[in-house]
């Protein structure tokens, strides 16, 4: 925490030269010059309605003629301190906050302008004091106050969409002090720690700070397997029974551990439940007003069966993937074996590549059309808030890369291989279309057909090793070095323009200079999308998860791997990408039930790729299908499935006894909350005169029923004679009368001959009369 | 409500024969002769106990010399209603109620006993108008103060253990005019609402209200699959699988919907999350006090390490229950095969009722051991709160019942009659033994082996039809019957022993005479236990999801026999045993897991018998193991089962989006809260001077902006120059620079040969001048 507000305070106080000049936002607004008319008016709207909304706003020229830069921050201190007071007011009534937020001390302050200096240092102080307001907090908020609808206090700027389609992006700026410092630090560490998760929750938002969470919790998670599976490389080889029931259970700790943890963090970070306090989407259509039949405000409508006919569309667009996706791989699959296993011809070593190269031109291609496709058809099902439009894209882009990323895989262990001697006939019409190709009427030169069982094992090697290396140089490298081809191309080109007299731009104040040039570079950069880094991740856990069985040593290439990605990711936040706006998050959101799924299939391929492989002593099946007893199996992927589920629940139920920081925080502000509320009520309350708790409770209260009977008596005694149940009540005064008649009841058992002397009356006038007689 | 409140009132008003003396309840207090003097000891602490804790008490003598009755109520209203408010504010700080309970009216009131009437009256008028109290609130509360630890404000009495081993019971008293309108309105009505449901609530409380609820919601979900079931009986005959596939989405729909329906209840009923506010369970053992590190306090502590090892016991106990119920089942299954379609020699038509008589024997006497051993281990197991005791226990006495209600079908399906051929050898056994028994060397008459298809059919209708009403009958009729002849029995004897001088009960006032016999004979009444009852409407769905592709007219049988069940649950609540604690609950607790797993277990068996008995057209198998292909028996399962699971899933995920009463009553309440609250803010906030929502705040925040600029302006006068980051924001003054700075730099883009004609000026002075000049 200590941490977290000296880096706050940085940001006014560091004067060096990376200084952002206290921009919170930059607005990158371009001017097409066919709609430069309308463009200037929405932009004076928009300045109007930023400084509405309490912003103060600098225009500066961009790079290129059609665009502007509008430079933005929060005009007061007190307008951000009254919106975080409101926000964490809000967060409370959710939920999300055990406890109100302790009320501002001086609300006054802020009525005037003329007090606002002293108004601001009290609040400032009053803020630090209690919960620091983070500067990912601060961003939050200025970009709420920036999006917000007009009648909600924001100036409703909705980037990209409407009246507000010239606004290209809004993003806050690089603290490139803070880069820098935590690029080196990383760099040099080993592990990384929840320090260092939280400093990145500090500064770029809970939702990227569980990226990195996640990613190191996976990293340390992944030891495990590393070790064991080198252990079961050297000794178990391939196809062990033993390691892909270790394999599962990690799948199964980690997963459940992760739920856990998630948990945890957002507790810690104060996050717990902020999914429950949806943002609107801008976008959202709808179709009619209605009124809310329960808090009664005007809502927009859009007919929930209209969406759930649309989200049915999911179905004939995982169909379409599975189709055009696999029939790519499927075929350059077939081609793939015809040359290496079947052709024997000329250009044999060129035509080698022949598949690599088709898959490598269309399995992209296709990839991004159905990814445009998956999100057009988002779009479509028209959500009314960010996270459900987030989670049905999740869900689509992971049907895609399920496909792309395992297809190859399953054809070649449960087709290819198992049902080798089938494929006879079709590679028949390979021999033919080969034999087809004869010079002066001698065929091409084929192999005779043969089963290559090594194949499954180099396909693995190459998914779990080569593509993640190929992953990593396309996801950072090859970003990097085009923006310098591209700067230097346009260096060449504005150097070129500048001899001509058509446009020239405006020269920056030299103190600004640096500064701008700085802005401009970062508004030429890409948006950061954690969604990406995350199905990166996912797709990982799945190889491990559904194939690693295959070859052991997986896991050892993806703990490599991660501690590079870990990094290379912060370098691509850093350097490569726009500084990210600090959204919270409360999980991983979909990817947890995508990790599940892969959790849960991979106990299903591990079960088939055991059973079929581990067979043969030598772990080369032979490929016939009659020798693999279908129903053994089934039997064995049916149980180990079931197993898994079995598992899955205890280790659920293990782990949910756990104690961790973030619930026994949870734990401790519930309790002090409660403990408060009850110490007031205890003061003011008739239970502090009545039901109080000790032992003094007690004497007031046989006073009090000796009381009640009293009265109870005053009022029968006017009443004349009482009711049955009146005299009920009655018949014994208070509590020793009662001993008292007990005990003679009792002394009757223990010696039943002796019947108690109680003289018999014929009727009491007096309830005061020992009630005992009655028995007589 | 209305009803609930008159039908509390009449609770005081109505003063007809069977009124319960406003008893609130009666302690059943033996004395065992041969420790009557630690029972008189403890009775005086008992008496000094309640006393303390605010409860007027009357002693009776009890129906033997043995016993007494201790008859008790809350002393004073304000007491139960301090009570009231006092577990009002508790729910509200547990999050059961989304709102704190308004504050009494008077509190000082309350502080002697002589405006105790007045204060009375007005605290009476405030909780009826507001929330009233039902019966069963007021009833949990009594209790609650009865058996909380003195140093909580209670009396520490907890019946039957340590301390108060003397204190058989403690049971509220049936409400006899309630109870007699209860019965007679139900069997007049065919179909119960949620008002029927919610005067069960009002007075029995939602853990019995719940049991009524679920079976109602069920009796009126049974309506389709009998009719569907009839219309499959007549049409496509048993092995359907359209009716299979048909009941497997009905158990779904059915269990995602009661899932939906128990949290709405439970809102409706405003107990939604009691299950957090855990009660302790007094027979817990702790190993030692510690301090709990969150809270401070002192906690009693049991090893979960130790409670883990006790509860892996249950495997071993789960496999001790197989072996044992599963040898009784299957010998007795065996020696019927063996009479009935085997032997063929003398007294064959006496031996038939072999098995059956052995099986009346040996289980039900083995079902009350392994319960009893059941309990034993859920005692040992030693858990700390109730629920978590309940929950345990009731899933050993599922796994026990899951055993003897299904196990004998499941042999006769999977074993019996696929295996047929297989067992021959072990008849030969049979045949061998019976040819033993030779009158004159000639061997006994066999019949021939063949398997009887018929079976299954036959034991499927026994257990939904025949077994359904011996259970109705054992369940109601045998212990009114029983206590009859108890009765008579008890009544001959204490004529007798009145003839004696050994014992001669004490005569009552003859105005309590009929009150206290009414009491004395519910004393002798058994306690109600709602687990029995779910556990057989559990056990018959289980019969539905499981089997019913048998014999489709099986949900026909059960929709009679729960309409009937309904009432004689009612009846037997009503006359049959003690009213129960009105305790509260938030769901149908241990039993939703029982129900998940029976209806996904159905999608398997059910998939099975389609795929083994359908084959042949007359749906009877020829019962040789070799013609059924085994994968496809298990692929038409594992498809079977995962098509349920995509099935629930989405079912559950439509389910999630519909809106219910008790979700929109949530909804209202939270949103009352938060306009309240967010209402309250404004009005003493800075934010109403700042960022207020309206038309309004726009004009305040511009002239906030402008005065922070000029504020900053001076302060920039002052420092000197200023900072560039000063200067920066210092450049365009307010929005209407800005917008003209924008225009003159988009006017380029249009004609970009007209450059603005703007002066240049060398350095400004003022940060007042249009800072358009800066870009010359």
């Amino acid at each position: 925490m200590a941490d977290s507000r000296s880096s706050h305070s940085s940001r006014s106080t560091d004067k060096h030269s990376q200084s952002n000049f206290d921009v919170d936002y930059v607005i990158d607004y371009t001017i097409p010059p066919n709609e430069s008319a309308e463009a200037e008016a929405s932009f004076a709207q928009l300045i109007d309605a930023l400084s509405s909304a309490g912003f103060a706003t600098e225009v500066r020229p961009g790079r290129t003629p059609s665009s502007l830069l509008i430079f933005v921050k929060l005009a007061s201190q007190s307008l951000l301190q009254s919106q975080i007071h409101r926000a964490r007011v809000q967060d409370w009534l959710y939920g999300v906050r055990p406890d109100a937020p302790p009320a501002p001390p001086s609300p006054s302050a802020a009525d005037g302008g003329t007090n606002d200096k002293t108004g601001d240092d009290s609040m400032a102080r009053y803020f630090a004091d209690d919960e620091p307001v983070t500067e990912a907090e601060r961003l939050r908020l200025a970009y709420m106050l920036i999006t917000l609808p007009r009648n909600e206090g924001g100036a409703g700027v909705t980037p990209g969409s409407g009246q507000w389609r010239f606004v290209k992006r809004v993003f806050p700026l690089h603290d490139g002090a803070f880069n820098k410092r935590w690029i080196a630090e990383w760099s040099q560490k080993y592990n990384l720690d929840e320090a260092d998760i939280g400093r990145i929750r500090d500064r770029f938002g809970e939702r990227v700070a569980f990226y990195f969470a996640f990613l190191q919790s996976y990293f340390a998670f992944l030891l495990f397997p590393a070790a064991f599976g080198f252990a079961a490389w050297l000794l178990l080889g391939p196809f062990s029974w033993l390691y892909a029931v270790v394999n599962c259970l990690w799948a199964v700790v980690f997963f459940e551990h992760w739920k856990m943890k998630e948990v945890d963090l957002a507790v810690q970070w104060g996050v717990r439940g902020v999914s429950k306090i949806q943002l609107p989407r801008p976008q959202f259509k709808f179709e009619r007003e209605g009124v809310d039949p329960v808090t009664g405000e005007v809502v927009k409508v859009f007919s929930p069966y209209k969406r759930l006919a649309r989200q049915l569309l999911q179905v004939p667009f995982a169909a379409a993937c599975a189709a055009a996706l696999g029939s790519v791989i499927a075929s350059c699959f077939a081609i793939e074996i015809f040359i290496t296993e079947v052709y024997n011809g000329p250009f044999k070593q060129y035509l080698t590549f022949l598949p690599t190269v088709l898959l490598t031109v269309f399995n992209p291609t296709l990839t991004t059309l159905l990814t445009r496709l998956a999100e057009k058809l988002t779009e479509f099902e028209n959500y009314d808030t960010h996270d459900a439009h987030q989670a049905s894209f999740v869900r689509k882009v992971f049907v895609i890369n399920f496909i792309t990323s395992y297809l190859g895989i399953f054809l070649t262990a449960f087709v290819y291989v198992p049902f080798g001697k089938i494929l006879v006939p079709y590679l028949d019409v390979f021999q033919l279309t080969a034999q087809q190709f004869t010079t002066e009427g001698k065929p091409l030169p084929t192999k005779s057909w043969q089963i290559n069982p090594d194949r499954l094992t180099k396909q693995v090697m190459y998914f779990t090793v080569t593509a993640q290396i190929i992953n990593l140089a396309t996801e950072f490298i090859v970003p990097h070095a085009k923006r310098k081809v591209f700067k230097t191309v346009e260096k060449v080109q504005s150097e070129f323009s500048e001899k001509s007299t058509e446009y020239r731009p405006p020269k920056d104040q030299p103190e600004e200079a640096d500064f701008l040039e700085r802005v401009r570079d970062e508004a030429e950069l890409e948006e950061y999308d954690v969604t990406i880094d995350y199905r990166e991740m996912v797709v990982q856990f799945g190889y491990l998860s559904l194939f690693s069985v295959v070859w052991p040593l997986t896991a050892c290439s993806f703990l490599v791997n991660n501690w590079v990605e870990a990094r290379s990711d912060a370098m691509k936040i850093a350097t490569n990408c726009q500084r990210p706006i600090p959204w919270r998050a409360d999980s991983i959101g979909p990817w947890l039930d995508a990790l599940g799924f892969l959790s849960w299939l991979g106990s299903l391929t591990s079960a088939a790729l055991v059973f079929l492989y581990h067979s043969n002593g030598s772990g080369i099946p032979d490929g016939s299908p009659s020798e693999i007893k279908g129903w053994a199996l089934l039997l064995a992927i049916l149980f180990s499935e079931h197993v898994y589920l079995v598992v899955q629940l205890v280790v659920r139920g293990l782990v949910r006894k756990l104690d961790s920081p973030g619930l026994q925080k949870e734990r401790r502000e519930r309790f002090a909350m409660r403990k408060r509320m009850f110490e007031r009520m205890a003061q003011t309350d008739v239970s502090a005169a009545v039901g109080g708790p000790g032992v003094g409770g007690g004497e007031v209260l046989e006073k009090i029923t000796r009381e009640a009977l009293e009265d109870e008596a005053r009022r029968l005694s006017v009443a004349g004679e009482g009711t049955p149940e009146k005299m009920f009540w009655l018949r014994q005064r208070g509590a020793g009368e009662a001993i008292q008649v007990g005990r003679a009841l009792i002394a009757q058992v223990r010696s039943p001959e002796r019947r108690p002397d109680l003289r018999p009356l014929t009727r009491r006038r007096q309830a005061t009369i020992s009630s005992i007689d009655s028995f007589s």
